[in-house]
């Protein structure tokens, strides 16, 4: 009866979280919508996020995130964590994922550890049921998100698609206790069952996982691709703040491109005929899908007229997933020229297409080469909506992006971004996968290995797929990086495997 | 591809459906919250709605239908279909049962007849796939909901727990595309897989259902019982219109009181303790358990200073349930003095409770006699919420119930009342349950049996237990009904079962 009663309390949470100081010109608040693909790799697209043309990026076809290019600003040094819930958690909170502690997928059951079992180290207490929205839950992270700020200062918010914030058992599990005031297909799941209408997307009486696609009875039986429905809901949802003349907030969060790849049939025929891997073209099918999906959101804000005054930010959870036989062809080139790719420290894993359109602010056709990390969606979608001085329960490690937005010449001052992956992904370490920890600051990249205590040190200004580890060389650069990452993660109180063998936290890399 | 482009039309729907002529003072907008119960039998309740209490009054225990019937209007000649989903599709459309032709439950499953294997009988031509928002899906009725005319007058609409007005791979199946912003838990199913938060509502990994309980992940693993779950989420949904002083409909939908009927832990003690048969025990707790959502939400409503400003009505979606062993006791003994229960023509599967709260308008503790039946709704929630000279595909039949509650002494014109179940809802016949119609003009009820072309007639001032069928005293009357009810149903071309050694219709009453 206690988790009742504070479920309750949930209800009241609007109350406490004080809608703060909006935007004066109420009527001219913009719409926002964040495009969140979830597993999309820096590479798996026609626009070129690299410096040139690579063949990836003539593999696929992704028309709609051109124009979105065209039409606004490319981020080509955006971040986020090695794999989802940790991206996830940190956009809607704004903390760094060393600092919410989320470092990990969750389970959709709760109480349960998602690191595979490790000789060496037993788990880090990591925060292993999620992100919540109350304070009373074990093993999560108790934070203010932003939807929740943007409901109270007037916005309709409306999350569609994958949530993965919380395992099922814990409010933040629902979108609704997450300052969501519609939630469309969102819950505990990292995963479809099924991408297909035909399979129910997974909700076959005695067949069904937790990944079975929740509200989408109407599309059973059909052949209604996951992505096309998702896209349909979120364009009905959208109709009562257009019709109201209420600013909205969509987190349009695709289940594509994550496994299960199955292949969308509107678009699997060309990638069939170039001769490509079959995996690949299912693959890229799901890409185009999702593309698709941008395209017919592009073409309905500008239907409603209300185009010129919505903000489209386009970004994924994670680097491409590079194991093989998930994937096709060979293993960890996906995200070529970046090193490895999803669950991965190096790159490939990290970095991660961002696409911005403000009509009348950001630049069209305009490239930002400047660092920019998944926990500043926070500050920088409440800046967007005009929202200040609000507060939050916990301190906000991200930093608005919208001065780089508003100036392409604005620079930022330099800031240290870090990445903590203290967990066992994969059963077996892979390139940049399990136990690791990194910083960025200016081109310098410093990766601590936890296993062995090494690290690495890049330059990537001269070397974006991470080949020649120069830490020999540069020692006082590794000592001030594993410095600067310790100290940082010491005062998050990240959590760190323990090495089974001493009983003691694995050292910081300041340490070693 | 045909069908995406026809669900795309979905959401331009509400555009065709006029918001029209919205009551002048926008501000005093009554919120309504239609509280409907899911297989509640007349006497299942601690308020009498007969003329004297009964054994039954006393083995229940509602204190807030008690305190609503105090604040309220009590309706004591309230009508549903006898059973579920005709009552549902004639409360969101308007049309009689038998003029709409979703005269069974649907299958969870599309092109899925439900009716049991007839002998005698090839079945009728009902619409199996129910209700539906547009004209081109199958074996399902084209209407405008109310819902979608209050939406589009400015009410913020909400559905909370079973729709079941449509078969999965129909857009009936979801809330969303029947005129709700907000749907938690509404789908295709007619009742939930379990009532635990233990069990997940149902969803569990290879067991589930279609009946498994949808968006609610939140609870999983906990002791929170369905119908509490339902009742946090609706009074969460309700926060948003009430802060934005938007005026609301809540379609407050339990799954209680239905099968499979299991005990509500925090009620079962003091009907164990009373000695009461376990199944009557548990159904007794679910019964309370409802009515404590009742009473929760009336205290929010108060709590938020609105209670001055809501309509409540109260009712049930067909009779209580009779059957041995799925019920406790001794068959069709369960609605006494009613005879039989759900999918009975007969009073016991078609009477049920029903309370209006209407602050300043229906007068309090006031009892009113007349007739209602559920596809009253319609024009009655619409003339609450001030919304006159809408647009309907369908011609409504239902009449508004607001005369009764603005003056208490205001008589109806006398009409017709039909019932119409040309199906086999179980197995075996039973009384009253399967290939009935029924008429009931002031007290006199005709009831057609479609087996063998017989007719019964009772006088129910006298015989509410319909024990004297009086029809060879009668014979005019006998006539006079059987025209009525077959003029009715040839006007409505209303579905009829085949007859299989003919090939031909069963006749209509007035043809024998």
């Amino acid at each position: 009866m206690k988790k009742i009663i504070l479920l309750i309390a949930l209800f009241e949470f609007s109350l406490f979280v004080n809608a703060q100081l909006v935007s004066s010109t109420k009527e001219q608040r913009p719409n926002i919508i964040v495009f969140l693909v979830d597993d999309m790799g820096w590479m798996d697209t026609s626009v070129p996020f690299a410096d040139s043309v690579y063949p990836l990026n003539k593999q696929f076809h992704t028309p709609n995130m051109e124009r979105l290019a065209k039409e606004g600003m490319k981020f080509t040094n955006a971040y986020s964590s090695p794999v989802c819930t940790p991206t996830r958690a940190s956009m809607l909170s704004g903390m760094n994922a060393a600092h919410h502690g989320i470092t990990n997928w969750t389970s959709p059951i709760k109480n349960k550890n998602t690191d595979n079992p490790d000789d060496q180290f037993t788990p880090a207490s990591w925060k292993i049921n999620g992100l919540s929205p109350v304070p009373i839950y074990d093993s999560t992270t108790y934070a203010t998100t932003f939807p929740h700020i943007l409901q109270d200062a007037g916005y309709y918010t409306i999350h569609v698609g994958k949530a993965h914030w919380a395992s099922a058992g814990t409010p933040g599990a629902s979108p609704l206790n997450m300052g969501f005031i519609i939630n469309v297909s969102g819950h505990a799941a990292g995963h479809p069952q099924s991408y297909l209408g035909e399979e129910n997307y997974g909700n076959l009486t005695g067949k069904t996982t937790p990944q079975a696609v929740p509200d989408l009875e109407e599309y059973f039986g059909t052949d209604t691709f996951l992505t096309e429905a998702l896209t349909i809901e979120a364009l009905k949802a959208l109709e009562v703040p257009i019709k109201n003349k209420q600013p909205f907030y969509l987190n349009m969060a695709h289940y594509a491109v994550h496994i299960p790849i199955m292949e969308d049939k509107r678009f699997i025929k060309k990638y069939i005929e170039k001769g490509m891997n079959i995996v690949e073209a299912k693959y890229a099918s799901l890409i185009e899908g999702m593309d698709k999906s941008l395209g017919d959101i592009m073409a309905f804000l500008k239907r409603k007229n209300i185009d010129q005054n919505t903000i489209i930010i386009f970004m994924s959870d994670n680097g491409g997933l590079s194991m093989v036989p998930l994937r096709g062809g060979n293993e960890n080139t996906q995200n070529y020229p970046l090193k490895a790719g999803k669950g991965s420290i190096y790159e490939g894993g990290i970095r991660v297409p961002m696409l911005i359109k403000w009509p009348g602010v950001a630049k069209s056709s305009s490239i930002n080469r400047q660092q920019v990390i998944i926990e500043d969606f926070f500050p920088s979608v409440l800046e967007m909506a005009g929202i200040k001085n609000y507060k939050t329960i916990q301190k906000v490690d991200g930093q608005s992006f919208v001065p780089l937005l508003k100036n392409i010449s604005f620079t930022a001052k330099e800031r240290a971004f870090i990445w903590h992956y203290p967990n066992k992904w994969i059963s077996k370490d892979n390139l940049g996968i399990n136990y690791k920890s990194a910083i960025r600051r200016g081109d310098w990249k410093l990766i601590y290995n936890m296993r062995d205590g090494s690290k690495e040190l890049y330059n990537l200004i001269n070397d974006i797929g991470e080949k020649n580890n120069v830490a020999k060389s540069y020692p006082d650069k590794v000592k001030e990086l594993a410095k600067e990452l310790s100290q940082q993660l010491r005062s998050w109180k990240s959590p760190m495997p323990i090495v089974k063998i001493t009983g003691r936290f694995v050292p910081m890399p300041d340490e070693l």
